[in-house]
């Protein structure tokens, strides 16, 4: 194999080399590519559409969307203006700009069971406050979270458990996605002290296949919660808008008493929501949350601009298309050359995983290859296919992927 | 007393209206103006400078700056600029750009006791971010905290305790600020179970006269982390770049173990920021923190352009002038009326309360006075001065609230 590091990423390697001086580890969190094979940038330099460049100019067709956050593709222009138009009157002052009105009569209108929004910055906010409401609306405590989920980066969520205490967690309650007699065992557990239950649309946990819900298992919390009065919490920070316009939830019909809501919303823009019922309105009212940029108005116009585009320009639909067809070349290069993979997941959100690859030798074969052709994907994480992406993008991905698979085939 | 509504904020009572119908009490959080005297305006339009514009176009002196992001004035065009370089560059990606690499390094250049940055989006982040690394770097518990301090919004620190539960303050002592035996005492409590101490480098606490720090307190509370091993955490949220370009202590030679920094640092764009130690590094590297906007350019580049404005313009020094003339006005104006007044905290981060005022009840008349004569302040927050307010602007100030405390000295 090519050298993957050397002059392709000199200016990468320089940044690296001063950030290790001053940035602990040289980064943090989910933008680390540490865990990555090498070949990867850690650098970005700007984006357009569906293309990436890193800092020493190599462009990527990019299949992972700043982790989710870019739905409708790289500065999107409807979004650059409203952001632009925004930034020249102001972003954070004393109280917000009518754009936060506007923004929650839009998410309300076009979320079925969003009677109210509030607005924050990041999706751990989101989740943070609706386990606070549900614990305000109900006076209980426990809740009911599936076995490695992700819900955000607080004490009582990180997956990380340095410097996190067992009181952080002291009344979660696990289950298992997608079985319902694990949920119905945890809420026993829960006794009369059940406050909640968090789930996320599909599962999503890391490093494992997507599995979308079991109508069964979604319809059984809703059932459950309705007979025990506890709130049910639909965790939409990563799907959210990706999937429906509208709660991610509404396509198999059943309706959440509390949402939670950022990554996709405002295109990259840092925005969080929890929308919910009218019935829920009274214990927002009396917790106390805020922060000194929740009120900005920047990412709110750009959350506004993002989903008028998102109905016009068929978002949804056009990512559909493109990940069906993406998800059907992956099989036929995967079964031309005998490799036995799993595409999971909704195809504009794909995980592609080797059979018997557990510690993600063949995916991080794969993804080295595909970063050095030019697609920016991730071995152990979803991928994210944004609206940008066209059908001359997408057989510029399967020119790569086809080479990836070979190299695959070649090492396994 | 004129309409102190009705024509003047017609638009406001619009937008208030609607947003009743899709926003919990209609706002939430510390911009929420339900709790102030009648005639403040919810929604605001756009800022330039040290002015303020409603939705109604009423014009203000901003003596807020939006709850203190706003240190160089609105819309700085320095900074302004740098924002839209780095826009048209890109914003949130799948990894930072190098503006992440340029903040961490000028922001430990210029802090003292800073050999390593790590990035956020609100000061909640980085306070939380503190006690999770105390408690990682320490494997010890309890975390000291002033009654009355604000720290954030969370679970831990929210004042607010609907939804809150006992063990999310579980291992929390308190002190007193200036107190420095309290202290001792909250120390011996925690016994050979202490993480940390948070303290914020002036008393700010909602609704009380500000004090600065005793600096036995602070250098008593340096030598029991140094005895102890708990590690000194400075929250610089609200007062951080305004009292000094560095650590908000520097002046009065304490050092902290870790600072936390929001707020001012970007001008008004959403960041957070933890300073620390070398020999805390490791802690932070062990624990898991992150966000999906956390890496996001466009804040970081307006930080390293507030940073060299900061500088250059020496605002410190400028607020620091105004913010001394315009104690002395409103003292001599107070004084000339024979009303009691307080004036406390740095001049540039100033609180004026009236003697046994304890319903606020004249802080409210001023303060209805000032807002409907076109000076934006609050009645029970400290107030900010930015580094935009020059001499005239300091003289309309002077001439409302000569109009306003006529009205104190009538009501009172």
């Amino acid at each position: 194999m090519e050298d993957v590091g050397g002059d392709r990423l000199a200016v990468d390697a320089g940044l690296r080399a001063r950030a290790a001086r001053v940035i602990p580890g040289g980064l943090y969190g989910h933008q680390n590519v540490a865990s990555l094979p090498r070949g990867y940038p850690q650098f970005m330099s700007h984006g357009l559409g569906s293309r990436v460049w890193d800092v020493d100019g190599n462009e990527y067709i990019d299949l992972m969307c700043s982790y989710g956050p870019v739905l409708l593709g790289h500065r999107h222009p409807r979004v650059d203006e409203a952001v632009a138009r925004q930034a020249a009157l102001a972003d954070c002052q004393n109280g917000p700009s009518p754009r936060m009105v506007e923004l929650a009569e839009a998410m309300t209108d076009s979320v079925d069971h969003a009677d109210w929004a509030i607005f924050s910055k990041n999706g751990t906010d989101a989740t943070t406050q609706c386990v606070t409401i549900a614990r305000a609306a109900t006076a209980k405590r426990k809740i009911l979270v599936a076995t490695g989920a992700y819900h955000g980066a607080a004490p009582w969520c990180t997956p990380g458990p340095s410097g996190v205490l067992p009181e952080d967690r002291a009344h979660l309650i696990q289950y298992r996605y997608n079985d319902l007699a694990s949920v119905e065992a945890a809420a026993s557990a829960a006794g009369d002290d059940l406050a909640g239950i968090v789930v996320s649309p599909i599962r999503h946990d890391i490093g494992v296949d997507l599995e979308l819900p079991d109508p069964v298992f979604a319809t059984g919390l809703r059932a459950l919660c309705d007979r025990t009065g506890a709130v049910l919490i639909l965790d939409d920070v990563r799907c959210g808008l990706r999937l429906h316009h509208g709660s991610s939830w509404e396509p198999i019909g059943v309706a959440p008493d509390l949402s939670a809501w950022s990554k996709a919303i405002a295109n990259g823009y840092a925005l969080g929501a929890v929308l919910g019922r009218a019935s829920l309105a009274d214990a927002v009212r009396s917790i106390y949350t805020t922060g000194s940029f929740w009120f900005a108005a920047v990412s709110m116009a750009a959350s506004l601009a993002t989903l008028q585009v998102l109905d016009e320009e068929d978002t949804v639909g056009r990512t559909v298309k493109i990940g069906t067809m993406l998800r059907e070349g992956l099989a036929e290069q995967a079964s031309a050359r005998g490799l036995e993979v799993s595409l999971s997941g909704p195809v504009q959100m794909p995980f592609l995983s080797f059979a018997g690859d557990d510690t993600f030798a063949l995916a991080n074969v794969f993804a080295q290859r595909s970063i050095l052709g030019g697609v920016y994907l991730h071995p152990r994480h979803n991928w994210f296919v944004s609206g940008a992406m066209d059908e001359d993008d997408l057989a510029r991905v399967l020119d790569v992927t086809e080479s990836a698979f070979d190299e695959v085939a070649a090492s396994s």
